[in-house]
């Protein structure tokens, strides 16, 4: 349902709420999250674009994301890429139609507030922290331990 | 959200829907429907390979309803064009999570859970009966009162 895009980028941004301090260059990310490096380098472009992630060139270079895991949804990082938007008017400019849908367009509109409400409700930290999971986002089941150790020692 | 063919098959199969015992040539379905004709084309041959219409070539030939307006949904006609998928494994791979999904495929799944059902929720016939609204899927002002008119009659 979602584009390839979408996906890779999700993944991308998941990965980087791991470690929100450090900046993490691309081939790490690449392997992290299963995304062929040439394909994710302009996924982080698109990113970076829209102010969610910053970056440095260079030795010691990378990503990190530009603010708090717990304040980006992942509407945002969808719409960055992909942006899902709700009909307001006759998608075939129908003077007679004006903002009133007609059944058609009233479903289609639907079911973009839907997928506007499941991914408008989730942030990164909520995909990143584990809580009643013993799967984290692509994450292996040493990665995930590491992981859950690491939390409950905070 | 929806792709291009995705809503050009829709408004296809709405217009076609208008008139289901008659075979619609595809340069008037293209003027109904605002797709552009070769584009349109290639829509109704994958919709024709789905089994959603038949049709007929030469003079006196075009489309119609494979099957009654009732009994087709929204969905299917995506389906067709561009499937609506539930995550059933980790699209990574990763053995640990198995059919068990992370948060973030969770969440995936979830909104293509919500898609499925408003489009599966309704079917062709519901979109061009008019009921409860004063605007038909395709139609200018005339032509609403035209087939308003028409369903009253019968």
């Amino acid at each position: 349902m979602l584009s390839q895009t979408v996906e890779y980028s999700l993944r991308a941004m998941a990965s980087l709420a791991y470690s929100p301090d450090v900046l993490v260059p691309t081939p790490d990310l690449a392997e992290t999250t299963h995304v062929p490096v040439n394909y994710l380098a302009k996924v982080l472009q698109t990113l970076g674009k829209a102010d969610l992630i910053t970056g440095r060139r260079g030795v010691g270079g990378g990503y990190k994301l530009a603010r708090p895991a717990e304040e980006i949804t992942l509407l945002e990082v969808i719409n960055a890429v992909s942006p899902i938007g709700r009909i307001k008017s006759c998608p075939l400019g129908l003077e007679n139609h004006g903002p009133n849908l007609c059944p058609l367009h009233r479903r289609v509109d639907q079911a973009a507030e839907a997928i506007i409400k499941v991914f408008g409700d989730a942030t990164l930290a909520d995909m990143v922290t584990g809580e009643g999971t013993k799967q984290l986002p692509l994450c292996d089941a040493k990665r995930t331990q590491e992981l859950t150790i690491n939390a409950s020692d905070t």
